[in-house]
């Protein structure tokens, strides 16, 4: 039997995942992330993990074919990466290094676009070769898979969904500094904020008023017949929906993935995404079909896993 | 020394190149393109003159690599098409077709992906592997590089960059049937309707009045101080160039190429297109440069035959 490890960091903690190259995840834990000197103990901290696995389960190196890392920044073809934002690693060279700790063969990509990879390979997207995900967390993430392969680009940034502009009217600022971007709409944060403002504007009756306001209480609330959070959330479909007819004509995918914690609102969630979808998209992507994500947190272990092979 | 062929087909004519695998044009011609019984002549008559260009130098068979086809249509990965617009075609295994007309390899891509391979070969993109490549003719037409490969989607649709979304508040239809398509504005007679729409708004000065109203005229009227003319081209360039700032944050191109009719304007097209381009642009895509397309027609012929090596 041949083996892969994929191994996702975070700023918190490192996921890895053992698998077999035909798929299943045979174990999965966790290592702390170590920051602190510019990062430097990460990439050994994961060595030192991969290798007493494999003492542990009797595996021999030549039974391995490569090790996969995903990468929370840009990651260039060749598994550079210039800056991260949360590891406190400046330049580095990910690829080379991690080869050199283990001797094992090395691939490694963002983390957006190996959940992606991981989801085509394991899950909602499985037999499909060109797919988006979506992720709507904290910000809006995306990756996109061509041909079953991760649109990487010129500078490790390809599938920077959320800083496409929808909304050339929009005063506040964009986390990126701009304003307008789909991520101020469409991610937890943007729903929320959509809420503020729509419950601001009149004094509609709502569940939603003097209740701690999230992506969350917006879609129990919708679940519950609140008008005002149905109003809230078709705005919210509105902007992500057509944004996604522009996205699926330039990237023309078989179908999209909807991840991150604001997926948990379930199936109701894509019903408002999809009609606005279908209002707008170009015909040749009107079959394009819309999939909750499956795999969760594992998703990130599986696309790097993935990427290895 | 190795040979391929790259052939462009047309609505009216096919364009045929012979190339060295270097990529040196050796020589090119056109043959009619007989569109009649379902354009059932195209591909044989392709066929023949392609042996009769071998027989007339003396090239054997195993001296070529391979024949690339270029077609007005979404091509599929394995070189089928569902149907065309200006062939004749319906359902059409191209490249299975054309490998047993000719005994020799065979793959064939959609004409605009093409024109953007040729220019990453020989032309504008030389030496980069990640592209975006505007035609701006009759409509606006996109060829995605992606790692040096076209972005060709799920249904052959890659890079239909025209028909994104980019004034939700149009009235007029797309030819698409939809409204507010980057083609309304960007294209040669997306450009005329601006200028019509100005021209309309007041009664200004401007040499643009009473004569033919075209793209053509417009920017020669620009180039010549015309107050008006520089309103509509500003006005292009705001469209275009904010929405390739969306194009750029999906799919990362390290160059913007921008070819067809429109861009034989010159360099002053590509100054308006780029102020509103980095005026918007993500950080990571600011670096991102703008050429004007140097191959001309030649571009699809160029890129067919890259396509096959």
């Amino acid at each position: 039997m041949k083996y892969c490890f994929g191994v996702d960091i975070g700023g918190t903690t490192v996921k890895i995942g053992l698998f077999t190259t035909k798929g299943d995840l045979l174990e999965k834990w966790e290592i702390k992330t170590r920051t602190e000197n510019h990062g430097e103990a990460i990439l050994p901290d994961v060595a030192e993990s991969l290798e007493k696995k494999m003492q542990e389960r009797g595996i021999a190196k030549d039974e391995v074919e490569g090790i996969g890392i995903g990468i929370p920044a840009p990651v260039m073809d060749d598994g550079v990466v210039q800056k991260t934002a949360n590891l406190g690693w400046g330049y580095k060279e990910v690829t080379r290094e991690m080869k050199e700790l283990t001797g094992l063969p090395v691939a490694a990509g963002n983390d957006a676009n190996m959940a992606a990879l991981g989801e085509m390979w394991l899950g909602a997207g499985k037999g499909r070769k060109n797919m988006l995900m979506v992720t709507l967390g904290t910000g809006v993430g995306g990756g996109i898979i061509v041909n079953g392969k991760p649109l990487v680009g010129a500078h490790g940034a390809g599938g920077e969904i959320g800083h496409i502009c929808v909304n050339e009217a929009e005063t506040e600022a964009c986390g990126c500094g701009r304003a307008g971007c789909l991520e101020q709409y469409a991610s937890a944060t943007g729903i929320s904020r959509l809420a503020r403002r729509r419950l601001e504007k009149d004094d509609s009756p709502s569940s939603l008023r003097g209740a701690a306001i999230s992506a969350k209480a917006v879609f129990d609330a919708l679940k519950e017949g609140d008008t005002v959070a149905g109003e809230i959330v078709e705005e919210f479909g509105r902007y992500l929906g057509y944004a996604l007819t522009s996205i699926a004509v330039i990237t023309d995918p078989a179908v999209i993935v909807i991840g991150g914690g604001v997926s948990r609102a379930g199936e109701i969630l894509l019903e408002y995404v999809e009609k606005y979808f279908h209002e707008k998209a170009f015909f040749a992507n009107q079959d394009t079909r819309f999939v909750l994500a499956q795999l969760g947190n594992d998703a990130g272990i599986c696309g790097a896993a993935k990427l290895i092979l």
